[in-house]
């Protein structure tokens, strides 16, 4: 396997640092638009590569799929993991279906509000464009693994472990993202500075959410029919993680979960929660209240940028804040329904990793660790033999039993980092009540 | 009297729109570094030109002293009206000087903070850099008057006022400046819209306030020690300004005013406080939490831009605010101390503008047409010879009273534009009641 990896920021550094202590592949190219910060990478991944001179750096043009497909052949990619914003994933996704190569990506096509309804109806989804093109990927025999992160990925891959082995019948497929990270500056007191890439927050938090309803497809006559939208920071409630995080207020966003399970996993419900926390609500609001979070290039004294690539460039490098930040991140997925058994059911199927250990073992920090590591156990088990396929498939495609046990086996045969199921008391529906 | 008026933005457009129905001088040349901007605003004053062809347009850059300089000598225009932000002082006071013309500006050079007591000890100070070249002014026969928008201007024409003809004594010079304008989107809403200068207001709310002292001047041994610092949006308190605008939550900021009054006015105090209101408060909180109060560029995509900039690209131009807006701005001066007849005295002197009126009297928004008028009266007091004067001077070095008539005269003989003097009653201090 030849790997092409295109961005070097926060989660395709990791991902060199996590695929360098692993033997499956013979060549990881990292590129990015800047070859500086693609060679520091490779500086870094290099110090613990298992292997014998396997990664290099190159420079490429994301937004140029003319750019992509030279340098795939160039260096005879067999797979290319796009870890760059989602606005680029179309330039991506068609210079590699161009070059001939398998293609893996952690967020999906953009999606366009409603024109008339943002709030009720759905209009472009994430990944339409993407799955547009499916009929291409399966005449070429390439496979597009599309949302293989953490959140989309590892919670698809829990959707999939709950339908095959956990339940028989499946209300609510719910994710659940919360932490309780604290980044401090340098008197010590604590700072704003988003955790992940703040081009893809402010994309994933302003955007109409989306939920997807097996009733409302069943009414309307197809999968397609099942998606809906509500406002923005919808339906506020506290979900109480795993410790040591905790409580946290999560509202509905954009994701591409309610996008992808609802076309593998049988559910009446398809949800995403977000645990954005008060402060942070306050500043999207602001950033919305006065359009920085805007795309749309605005003229200031002669020059054309984007009001959000400013915000973006403002803040701080979510690469660089591991040092200065404490506290872990969970990443989840909570399903109701009936177990095998017949009886209700609800479990929190869960990946939390501390900040300390991400930085102590990998020097990432760990929202970007816990992004990066799925992809390379995709990988991992694409270069065993072990998930195969065609077309644009979703993580909830294949078996996840392997994925899961890849993950959490220890090192050196695993990545050693377990996931956890946690058992919850169901709600105790009203119709069960009165029977 | 030839007029250069340098930046047609929301100021410099409301100055020509009232100069042209005064016949005081015989050319205005606007300039703008936009030059369609600068004929929009021509094409608009020649509507109602009491004179023949005076207005005339001109492209310029506001950041060259010698493009200043060039222009001025260009027209022959004796004297120079800076209507563009603060940054842009220094080299248009510069290239006036150097062209032999008078000079007018709203607001002084820029100050710097302290660097190690940014909230405790002034740097440097608001108009510093102009008043450190008073000796080059005088040499060369010539005016600077600094400081004559409504605030600082009007606000310090009511202070020469006061301490003349009001006070035996006065304790604090506090302006005092509220609003209740609403602006409200094509849906009726209110939305988030600055009716001045973002820019502007960014630099005077999230830049240290200053206050002035007698006590502390006395103490340290000179005017320059009785000027302090304290941290933004300090000491908030309800002002209960006249009707229609009721009580606003005003905090200190760093305005001009606390530097021009304690160099021609006697006061135990000076101070500034602004009624920003909750929910602007919150946003420029944000904005600087973030950053994006920065005027130091930053690398977007390959180009440079200031985040400040960027800021006051995305929100709409305070110019263009009139015909969405309703409600009234207030500017004045609260002044407390001992009456001429030795009793305690507390008077607010205030100037109420309507937007409804301004815009149909001027179609300019009520807080750009109140900021504009003053340097106009001025103008007209200079052409007429009842102001005159040599060097950096602000407007409480000239008589107020002449002023404070032809705003207030009825048109066509003044500006038809009354001013307020309300009596208040006195808090009773600790040494008087137990008298």
């Amino acid at each position: 396997m030849r790997i092409l990896v295109i961005g070097s920021g926060g989660v395709g550094d990791a991902v060199a640092r996590i695929a360098a202590r692993r033997d499956f592949f013979e060549l990881m190219v990292v590129a990015d638009v800047d070859v500086t910060r693609a060679q520091r990478t490779v500086d870094a991944a290099r110090v613990n590569d298992v292997g014998k001179d396997r990664f290099v750096a190159a420079a490429v043009d994301a937004s140029d799929a003319g750019s992509v497909e030279s340098l795939v052949r160039e260096h005879g990619a067999t797979h290319v993991l796009n870890a760059v914003d989602p606005r680029f994933v179309m330039s991506i996704f068609t210079g590699v279906l161009a070059a001939g190569a398998h293609y893996l990506d952690m967020a999906m096509s953009l999606s366009r509000p409603h024109p008339q309804q943002p709030y009720e109806q759905v209009g472009v989804r994430l990944g339409d464009e993407q799955f547009a093109t499916t009929a291409s990927w399966q005449d070429a025999g390439l496979l597009a693994l599309v949302g293989i992160g953490v959140e989309p990925g590892l919670s698809d891959v829990f959707a999939r472990y709950a339908a095959d082995h956990l339940f028989s019948q499946i209300e609510e497929l719910g994710v659940r993202d919360g932490a309780n990270l604290v980044v401090r500056g340098d008197d010590g007191e604590p700072v704003f500075a988003p955790s992940f890439s703040i081009w893809t927050t402010i994309e994933e938090c302003l955007n109409p959410p989306v939920i997807w309803s097996a009733a409302r497809a069943a009414s309307g006559g197809g999968l397609e029919d099942g998606w809906y939208t509500v406002p923005p920071f919808h339906e506020p409630e506290v979900f109480d993680f795993p410790e040591p995080v905790g409580p946290v207020e999560c509202v509905h966003v954009e994701h591409e979960e309610v996008l992808l399970m609802p076309r593998w996993v049988d559910a009446q419900k398809v949800t995403f929660k977000y645990g954005l926390g008060e402060e942070f609500i306050g500043v999207l609001r602001t950033l919305h209240q006065l359009g920085l979070d805007s795309t749309a290039p605005v003229s200031v004294r002669g020059v054309e940028v984007s009001p959000r690539d400013v915000v973006a460039a403002v803040l701080p490098d979510p690469a660089t804040l591991g040092p200065r930040m404490t506290g872990s991140t969970c990443a989840g997925l909570l399903v109701t329904g009936t177990g095998k058994d017949g009886s209700p059911r609800e479990v929190y199927l869960h990946h939390l990793v501390d900040n300390a250990w991400s930085m102590a073992e990998y020097g990432a920090q760990c929202v970007v660790w816990q992004t990066a590591v799925n992809p390379v156990v995709a990988l991992e088990l694409l270069a065993a033999g072990t998930w195969s396929g065609t077309g644009v498939l979703g993580p909830e495609a294949f078996d996840a039993v392997p994925f899961l046990e890849l993950l959490a086996a220890p090192t050196p045969g695993g990545y050693g980092s377990p996931w956890g199921l946690q058992e919850r008391v169901p709600a105790v529906s009203a119709g069960v009540a009165t029977a």
